[in-house]
């Protein structure tokens, strides 16, 4: 069906001579490249077959690939949907049904792969995330997902089983709703990468809460590990904006390109993919200068909080240190009776009521002023705001 | 009057497939996206017609889009202005008629997107916002609205119904101000887009003002909340941005890639928006670096309020703490009646004056030390300033 | 002379319809855009016409733009200089003379405009800014200057009048220095673009020595509001910045799709000019960058002083808070009469020398060992620098 | 074999005066540029041939370089293998044998040089590095490597004779591995080229572990050497960013201009070797980006600890100031006697325990004041942490 | 022999007015521009002529530069080399006789200049600088040379006589030594770029030792004075590097148009200069990271000191506040005669030794949680390192 691969566009013409040298992988689909990272006694993966027309729909669970070729010759839409990475066998005997060039098997099973696009004369290959959010200040889980776009099939490979994101698309498919039976194999392409795209949002709109939280977090109670918090939440945005960007890209140059396998008016809709990942990535731009923000807001919280601990040292000090003094004075030991220059005050009547009186007046004294520079009213709030 | 649509420019042609499949929505115009965020029973959009020439103007209230299809078929300019989002059959209804793409009735009804403009070979679709102050320190509103100009006629649609913000345009119309009467559905499209970019340079303004409030704040009397108000304004500053970059970015591509339904000579209005979009950049990004140095400054300005509390107190306590350990010395109970080196100060006759005398130098000296570092200067000021 | 305008470049022939719009404007020139920023009462601009050629120069002053008109018939330069934006009635003389399109009008009056070029196929229009500085460390003042070049005359407009920068340009033709008076009026414009350009360094050179002054306040005496003397600093070189950005950018365009109206050896001199604004702009980014370095420089200025103020604090209660506790334990009052194990030391003879003896030891000690560390340098150093 | 040797691209043809002036270098090969930087009496290098077809291998070391003409003129794949930059007379028969111009022969021993490719009508040359961790917290090693890919040959060339990084291609070629024994000498390149570029994956990921560790030494027990290693860490990511960015721009190069001498299926694997680049700067720029939070975090640790140590010495302040100053109070010597106003409360029955009762209070109640702030919580987490 | 002069590249013809706009100026060569920063009494140039094929080397001191015209007309490369900017005089003699654009004489003359490179139909104009740098710790020096290369002549104008450093070229030529003599005025033009960016290595690796010097005095010893240093190094490096972006621009333009006067072959030595500008700008770029982290390093460096600062007075105050608060309570005057409540410690037999006893165990017991926190580790650092 397929007589050649180029994953070279536009060259014209292949010559026998490099003709060969890519027949040589389909004689001999053994032959993958050495670097894959499968295991070497995984078990095969689970591969679902939708066969769907606009009147017919057929779900039917396979275990070799090659049962699929009655179908790819029909008209229908074939949809091969395989759970799992699998292992050699099963991308041997795919690689020889699909024809897919080496490389590319690499670029599936050796998970994780920026998400790229790659063109080819008969196949338009798409590699991407699904990412997904657990609970409170984890980071992101992350799961690979391929799409190989053939004239009238899409095969779809999920890294992890047991999440099967695609849900949504195969219910619709099923249910028939929407027109997604009425169109053909791109535009399930467009179904799907629609469906990936969508699920960065919630992501991002819970980085979105969290930097929300941390944020009231550190201006009213910077704790010691709201720094960590912030470090970890710029880190996991970094990765998040690497893979979006990478989309962003990979997507442009889809449309940009154009190819022969998606027809002008699907393009449209891929169009519309195109714009939400620029909104993705505008929010994550933003998020990540928020997070910047955050820390320079940490470390002015940071200081203010030691500046009211100075405050309050301050002013303990500066009041009582007087007072000591005053008291250390009439501590002293110089004798009355030698002089009535030494100490009279000690033997004076009112001596130590005026004494205190001294001290009574510098205490008001330095309380006013401190009052006066506001010094109290911050203090207090300090301590309203940790309660 | 409408009889294919193509988002896709410079397509040549449509082949029969791709038109029926485009034909499946114009048949069956209640198949509208599934994902179209609007309220199940909302009311329908009020809806008005003005249709002008330059010695003519009619305002209609309508029902139903149908009843415009009269009023298209003239010579005259139809503006459907839509107040409110309005619900899901309205915008059937608007889709049989207008020939509107379903892809657009999404970006127009699921608010808020980015501004942008969409080129159709029959249409061009301007989605852009709307921003608003309505008091000190609260983040600006915005609101979105939709402009989509065909060949004879121009629909608008407004998010919030509350607030017409086209009114200034409406009312040039009516009263004849201007040449708009005079000119055709283009230059009504520039009318409404440079009254909408005007309305960011007030919001603009408001936000200069605030950024020298804060100066003001944050230099004399920095307060706790002032980083978090910095904070904030760089977040609003950040949104505006993002609304400004993109504006701008779709008003170049507009111009850059002409089109079918502007005129030249309105072109020329066009690219005076784009200068004002620029402008608005300009500024908009001059705000960002000032906040981000009024960030630094808060920063300065914590530290010297420290600076000055630890100069407090390590005044009163260089001064204090000498005076205490000599008054110590005093307090000491050696016995002088022992021998004659015990404390023979106690039975001075001028031993109690002598001592005060001492204290009375060194509280002196130590003043004058910090009086000619210049640190009761300081004291002074802060004190002056906080007042 | 003019027949039509198209402002915008390469459209190959006006069709009659848009040739009727533009004629709407010339035939009706009291219609100028609503927008222009005019006072409704302000006087008539002051208007000079220069004419010369190489043997012979004019200078009339003009009530009436249209007293021009027969001097624009003739091969000689036409110079009209108006000082002050002048009011409408001058703009719809000028309009209808010049046949100046009213968007470049508005451009015109509306002041402050970012620099920028239009081309026009009879006219280019240069908006730039003259600017000056008066006095130290007040901001520098800026005024719009415009420049329409046709075909054989140039109009200046300049928005305050009594600031005539234009002189030395002016007195260059009236003593036939140079060779501006062998030269076509391209060569005036590039004059006068390069009197103008040539004004900036002054104003940039004025900052450098602010730069400078700055630099040794905050490294030998930073005081409160050296940050906001920044901050002022790096808010007026942002504005110059962005209108050196834009000069070099419009002189840029100027340059690269050349124009029939400067001859190929006068795009030499504009050559050069756009080399002078890049070493403006080479000079501005370099004065940004060393701002910023500058607050670095002052928040750590900032810290070695509390660090200063720390060490005294510590040397002072470090040497002095153990003497005070030698002087506590013997001032209390355990009876020695008791038992010979109650402080015996106050019945020895010489208890009283040994105690003031291991207070010296002590105190010696202590400074010894911030004197080993260095502390005591350092002060100095303080003192000396603050006197 | 090779006549005549041009490394502008694209020029049609050499002229022959031009022609005599390259025929210069190769007629008088001991001419080599003058500022090769050989030691005068280093070694020769140690040379081996590697010849191989699908069915043969032939591995023979060779003293002379022209011992290897009669294998270049076979149609088997001759790799030339040097290890060791060799010396002077080797190079001046290399030049000669394989027509190397003298610049490249340049760039070949003068090392380090930035990663780049040259491209040349018969020759392609790429100058890479290796690079290698030995050990932690050391700086990684690099090394120099130069492939020089003609027709039918490839010479590498290694600085360092002791790593021979290439031996896991050697292997494969040995014993057959792979398909590379079933392709062409680009084939070969690519491999050679594939090896190095994944030697920079292991050298990436062992700085993630030290970033790892880092970032728990910093916000656990930050040391005065963290910030130290920060840097040293900053300083190799940014000698490997630049590495790594030319590596990247250089293959883009020869993916972009093509060349006859990589066929159009072999050029596939340098796509994804350039895939790979992309990978290694997106880890790099991650990674940087990561060190320069670190430092953030780094300052604000330093923050808390001397918040934490304020905070100790505020509470210890705070708590024994009013005692000593109530203590002083009862220490002075009013005469009690005098008058029934000095200090009677020495004379009271229950005195003294009052006042330690006074004492305690006050103890306590300040004890409790910092409590409810919180201080004494994050005082026993700083001691545990610590331990 | 040269009859007109054009530097507009590529305008295909010269009108004759354009023509005698140009001839005016080599028929009145007095008439240079104005604008010439020449000291009127200046002396004039010392001119050497260098006139040298395969076989022969002539070399004349000139005083006018009509003198070399016989030299120009034979086949033999002339070097006029100007030692100093000489007077208006000797500038009108070289523009006549070797037709330079009054605007190049004023880039010449009008020290300094950005690096640049301007094409003529006829010459290449290389402005450029020569950087040195003379002790420790100053600013490195720059000097302007000019290089003007014709068809069979190159004029080099150096701006301070007494540093010729193009004596290396001047000795290779006149020694024979490499390939100079045997090559055209091109491979001149090219030896003497390539010596003034080799200049700029050195440079570079003085700076290079200086950022290593600054690193360590700032990690062990940050003195007051080292955060200036760094700002200054930071200030010549942001020069250092927009003469070498200038450069590597210049360079780039050169290559990428071509030129006439530049033969293939010797183009590929231009290209291994542009490599050269390429890795000095990698090199700059480094160093100004470099030196925006050792700010980093700096200011945390302060921080910890103060740190230490802090630690070491809370240690001292911890221990003693309570020890002088246990001697104030036994320094109390409560009569012992009244009550066996008042102070009965007093008059134990043991009371005494039991008090120091009491304050023993207290300072043990406070030294031992500042140990085990590991403060007293950090001190002892902070002790040795200052020594």
């Amino acid at each position: 069906m397929v007589d050649s691969i180029n994953v070279q566009p536009n060259s014209p013409k292949l010559s026998s001579e490099e003709e060969s040298c890519l027949d040589y992988y389909y004689d001999n689909p053994e032959d993958l490249p050495g670097n894959l990272d499968l295991e070497p006694n995984a078990l095969p993966p689970e591969i679902t077959l939708i066969d769907y027309t606009e009147n017919t729909v057929n779900q039917i669970k396979i275990s070799n690939p090659e049962d699929c070729i009655p179908y790819l010759k029909s008209d229908s839409v074939s949809w091969i949907d395989m759970l799992g990475l699998g292992n050699k066998i099963a991308w041997q005997q795919m690689a020889k049904v699909f024809q897919i060039h080496p490389l590319i098997i690499g670029d599936i099973v050796n998970v994780p792969q920026r998400p790229k696009i790659i063109h080819d004369n008969n196949q338009i290959i798409i590699i991407t995330w699904i990412v997904r959010i657990n609970s409170d200040f984890e980071p992101f889980e992350k799961e690979q997902i391929s799409i190989i776009l053939g004239e009238k099939y899409l095969i779809t490979v999920q890294e992890k089983p047991e999440d099967d994101c695609l849900k949504p698309v195969r219910e619709r498919i099923k249910n028939n709703q929407g027109i997604i039976r009425k169109q053909k194999v791109d535009y399930l392409a467009y179904s799907l990468l629609d469906t990936i795209i969508d699920g960065f949002f919630p992501v991002l709109e819970e980085y979105g809460e969290r930097i929300e939280k941390l944020e009231n977090e550190i201006v009213f109670n910077p704790a010691r590990h709201s720094m960590q918090k912030i470090y970890e939440l710029r880190r996991e945005l970094l990765t998040l904006r690497r893979a979006i960007w990478s989309l962003r890209e990979a997507i442009n140059i889809l449309i940009r390109d154009g190819t022969n396998l998606i027809s002008p008016d699907v393009l449209v809709y891929f169009r519309d993919c195109y714009e939400h990942t620029i909104q993705l990535r505008d929010i994550v731009e933003t998020y990540r200068d928020l997070a910047s923000d955050l820390m320079d807001i940490y470390l002015s919280s940071v200081s203010n909080k030691m500046n009211e601990v100075m405050k309050l040292l301050t002013v303990i000090s500066s009041i009582f240190i007087p007072l000591t003094f005053i008291a250390g004075v009439y501590g002293m030991n110089f004798n009355p009776e030698v002089s009535p220059w030494n100490m009279p005050e000690l033997n004076w009547r009112y001596g130590y009521p005026f004494c205190l009186l001294i001290m009574f007046i510098t205490a008001v004294g330095l309380i006013y002023f401190f009052w006066q520079k506001g010094w109290f009213e911050n203090l207090s709030i300090t301590l309203k705001e940790d309660d």
